[in-house]
């Protein structure tokens, strides 16, 4: 790289136009307590932990970030596995548990290669193993001596499992099952850790047997040598190819011609086949299986929030430094140009964000402990057998105990859709808040957004789960409908309407913020029961419902974070642990966020009476400009509450110093290997001019 | 890369679920006559050409496609570059015109390093140098030897020309100017073909002369040696790193310590310094500058129905193919999958767009022979000199040549805008309607999209932009309260607003296309003068009403739209050139867009009182679901007309014959060089097993 001239050295920023000035400036405006907040949302403890963890970190060599953003796919997924290998030394120099080590990870912001081998393949084999193969996979798994991955989707069938074309067959002679792959699209596909990294798998398989398929199961197959690291026989591997991010995950594809395997190889905690009498012994409680699905998908609620905050903070901040063009209202030539961050139409897009990321947060944190509560619940119910999975077609009618499982997981379908869609939508909406600069990679907000995306389609796609939602709303219903006593705050909310419908709703959104949730209840109890109308008095098909579907479900689920947001502004830890001042900010943040969403749902509201026209177009043109205005000043405190240090965010633009330009000038004209070429510009010519002959083969 | 089996070779996908056969009975499903679609959008002549080029590109190995998704950086500017040259030759052999150039980059879809020279460079040259200027500069450029750059945009500022830093300062001792960097911030930023490629750069720089700005103007400055190509002494030049897309270009930066360029470097046509009485002579006509933008704009709202058709077409044939799940009111163990086109929750995110992809061409013509227009018009006014800008604050008066030229400055403003929007966003629906595919680069989808999000950004910020749509809308509505008789169709819907205002509306937006059309003008007029009041009456501040503008500038844009789409399907042309089955067809989709675009904005329809709340609900609930499902089986046939050749698409799940899996599993095991390393998966080991040593520095 040709070296920098003194003179490039020495050039400044203009005065006024300095970051670290500016952001001295914004910081300045507010009261907001930033160390109260953050410990608010994260406790002291967990901070102290991050901190320390950081600092071991940066630290090592392998996981400096500077290249992150130039290399190409081969070698990205080559230092990704490094770092994998090097946090687990780390893990085990240190001693760290599962929450160490997933700060760990979130602060290095990258998909590993060793991720699935971590998360799904350890849990499968813990959850679905039995003692014998605990022993026998879990320990070396444990061990790092197999490397494991999931291998469910198939490139032809995703989210449906039921229409998994992979075969386990039973021979009953040898007391082995055949792994075979009858089709092109039975070929798995997108399994992550699979495509260079595992060599072993939890194949999902339809089990045959005497002929007959008995649905998808679980086998542990081994599926490359453990010394030389290539395919085992008749067994086809590879990596997929590269995606719309997450590149540095070896997502891969296999194949099985014919693969035997043993008896062990079936996961037989909750089915299993007796060898001697070769009868299949049943499913014992599917229901656990279940509630994994609905703890992922709790935790991406909780994570959507911070997620969505590395962007609110990146533009949030640079939206500061930035300056451009003058106030209109101002004289024409005057000097000096405008903080972007001072216009309305960058609040309008910002703010709300910066509300959602609190919102989503506090929605995740009661979420959890919901799933906690429940899980003691089920584990009480454990003995209790076959309860039903809920997946039936029609009104069904089930016991209490999995009602509270489907009304966790009805909630958890709804939120997971609802959060994701938020967090994924909302980081490119803050990207474009950058303006220009967003679309640089040292933005840092473009390869996030990019990695983050795939989390509205896996754990169940963001359209598909809210089925989920209106199946269990509609049962609700007609369980309301039939006089049956509220138990939980869904019922509540249904019979609420039924009995105010006549006298209809006069809500005070604009002056009270328990009107406001109330508002929002209105409306998801109004769609709940229009849905119910078009389907079992209408009779309409569930096909021409599934839009009216979608809209209930996002109804229903904004309401709950609508709720869940107020209510943690009403706990006593609130008034607590943030003094008046902060906590006063935060009522905006909620205020914001309901007053904005209403507004963007209009339509819904009023025709269902929630709300007038003219509370709609006051909370358009007066309330939510005027929250803009208030919050505006603590804006950039409010994003240095979330905490993210410089080395996590890795971009320029979202600095804590404010030094945009300084960053952006040094990573291009120093750390770009693109500048190590030159070329020929001539058409004529070649294209190198002197420093390499052509790379490919052109 | 290990070789393929023979017993992976033998598989196939299983009947039923073959892309063949499954596209093809699609396209038996349908009448809708493709090619006289085809020839209406594109000309028959047109159409041939673009094949017979088609052919001698495919027959050219630098433009083979099939490692651009897997390729880093550096090799794909390369290549880019390999091919920009090969390009220009062909360019030559065959003389071809800019048409054919231009029909060739779209079949090659990536940016290119010689891009900016052949735009901007040459565009401003021709149109902004004098005679000796074109002698001196524009020869040489036209011929290659001079390869140029666009140098606007600096570090720190973008949109603002106003606010650019670098300078240059007129010497009248050696009638020389010097050129000047600042700050850092003044460092040009985002120059396309700057950061390897141009010897020459166009750079606007403030004119210093005696102590004074006179603001920015154009110079033709030389920054790398014509042999060595390294920039010149006191110039420093670079590649701006990675971006989220666009990677192909060499976006530079560009700093000047004091360089000296003669008096003929200012580009002279407009305004000028007499070298011998140092006096600055004054622009002529920036009316003419400010044309070449509404041109470049036009272009871009004719351009996204085009770039939208990509997505829509690759997502409509893969729906076709890909089958998920069961129908749910089908009997629950029912074999067989749907197709995913089937589900109504698909339907309803892709067939608008489908509609919109024509809509879009249609308004993109409209505009250009309104372009076209208004060019001769301006032709015949450019000896009056002096016209006004119309960049001023307050209510301007303007005379009837400027008028025109505001007319279609707005349209184009306000169009680019909603149409670059429509087709970014679309195209990322199109993206999550192909499912976790979609996540894959042999989508198509993603790595298009992200070479196209800037178009939302450049050419003016498509937030910015709707500030001037206000700006002409308010200005129009004064004129008309004035009592002006309309001279233009935007004048004619304000005063029919003011007109019947009073009596209200009561369009028959379900029965009546004309009507359908009215109510997109109510709506936009009602919001005109809502904005009006907000302004000159209540005073309000600039600033305050932005996001009112934003939402203003969109509903006109959208009765543009939709009017365009209407009066295209009413012209004697498509009676003549399409049958009558398929000219139903297309008036199908004009309702579908109109009224799906109603319903997405209810809360503004009704607001204006151009609808009522049961129109908005049967629009939604019963006419947009109808629609959907009379156009769902032409939907194969309506992109097959966009004729877009595999080649082009460069997708495994858009391919016309539906090979899908196939094709993704070809690339995937064959094309992949990820798999061509192995890696040892173990903890305490290097990365790489045998084939190569790590490269990185880890």
């Amino acid at each position: 790289m040709a070296p920098v001239p003194q003179w490039v050295r020495d050039l400044k920023v203009p005065s006024g136009s300095q970051g670290t000035e500016l952001l001295t400036q914004e910081r300045a405006k507010s009261n907001v307590d930033v160390d109260s907040v953050s410990n608010f949302l994260f406790t002291k403890a967990g901070l102290e932990k991050k901190h320390a963890i950081l600092k071991i970190l940066e630290a090592e060599k392998v996981f400096d970030k500077s290249q992150n953003y130039f290399a190409g796919r081969v070698d990205r997924f080559e230092t990704a596995l490094a770092r994998a290998k090097k946090l687990r030394q780390l893990e085990v120099k240190h001693g760290w548990e599962m929450q160490e080590k997933s700060i760990a990870n979130e602060l290095i912001s990258e998909p590993g290669p060793y991720g699935l081998h971590e998360s799904m393949f350890l849990i499968t084999l813990r959850d679905q193993g039995n003692a014998e193969q605990h022993e026998k996979f879990l320990k070396p798994a444990q061990a790092y001596k197999y490397i494991g991955c999931y291998a469910q989707t198939e490139l032809g069938h995703g989210s449906n499992v039921r229409g998994l074309e992979t075969t386990a067959t039973w021979n009953p002679d040898d007391k082995t099952f055949t792994i075979h792959s009858p089709h092109l699209t039975a070929s798995k596909w997108w399994i992550g850790s699979l495509g260079r990294t595992a060599n072993h798998a939890v194949v999902m398989a339809q089990l045959i047997m005497n002929g007959k398929s008995l649905g998808p199961h679980p086998f542990v197959v081994q599926i490359r040598d453990l010394e030389t690291h290539q395919p085992l026989k008749d067994i086809h591997i590879g990596d997929i190819g590269p995606k719309f991010g997450y590149n540095t995950m070896d997502n891969g594809f296999l194949l099985f011609n014919h693969v035997k395997v043993p008896h062990i190889s079936m996961l037989a905690r909750f089915s299993s086949i007796d060898p001697k009498t070769n009868k299949y012994v049943r499913p014992a409680s599917p229901a656990l299986v279940y509630g994994t699905l609905t703890w992922v998908r709790s935790n991406i609620v909780m994570q959507a929030g911070g997620v969505l905050a590395r962007g609110v903070t990146i533009a949030t901040r640079y939206c500061s430094v930035r300056k451009q063009f003058q106030d209109r209202d101002a004289p024409e030539w005057e000097r000096g140009e405008n903080q972007v961050l001072n216009y309305t139409m960058v609040q309008i897009r910002l703010l709300p964000l910066l509300a959602a990321t609190y919102a989503l947060h506090f929605t995740g944190k009661g979420m959890m402990s919901l799933y906690n509560a429940n899980q003691k619940k089920i584990a009480a119910d454990a003995g209790k057998a076959g309860s039903q999975q809920g997946r039936g077609a029609g009104p069904e009618e089930t016991n209490s105990s999995s009602d509270l499982l489907a009304d966790l997981h009805a909630t958890s379908c709804g939120l997971k859709s609802l959060a994701s869609y938020t967090a994924v939508e909302g980081l490119e909406m803050c990207r474009r808040a950058c303006g220009g600069h967003g679309y640089s990679s040292f933005s840092g907000i473009g390869p996030w957004y990019s990695d983050y995306l795939p989390t509205a389609t896996w754990e169940g796609d963001n359209y598909m789960l809210t089925q989920q939602v209106a199946r269990y709303l509609l049962k609700t219903a007609r369980s309301v409908l039939k006089g049956n006593e509220p138990t939980n705050d869904t019922m509540s909310i249904l019979s609420n309407f039924l009995s105010r419908q006549d006298q209809g709703a006069a809500f005070d959104v604009l002056g009270n913020d328990a009107d406001l949730v109330s508002a929002f209840a209105w409306r998801s109890a109004f769609l709940t029961f229009e849905a119910l109308r078009h389907r079992d008095e209408q009779k309409r098909a569930w096909n021409s419902l599934l839009v009216d579907f979608y809209r209930l479900s996002r109804a229903h689920s904004q309401y709950m974070v609508v709720k869940n947001f107020y209510e943690t502004l009403q706990s006593p830890s609130s008034s607590s642990d943030l003094n008046p001042e902060t906590l006063a900010v935060m009522h905006k943040l909620f205020r914001l966020y309901a007053l904005h969403t209403l507004e963007q749902e209009a339509s819904e509201f009023y025709t269902s009476s929630a709300v007038t026209v003219r509370q709609i177009q006051l909370a358009r043109t007066s309330s939510v400009m005027k929250l803009l205005e208030e919050v505006r000043p603590h804006a950039v405190r409010l994003v240095d509450a979330w905490d993210f240090p410089d080395w996590q965010l890795d971009s320029s633009l979202g600095r804590k110093d404010g030094k945009v330009y300084e960053d952006m000038f040094y990573r291009a004209s120093e750390l770009n290997p693109l500048n190590d070429i030159v070329v020929d510009p001539y058409p004529e010519s070649p294209v190198l001019f002197k420093s390499r002959e052509p790379k490919s083969k052109l």
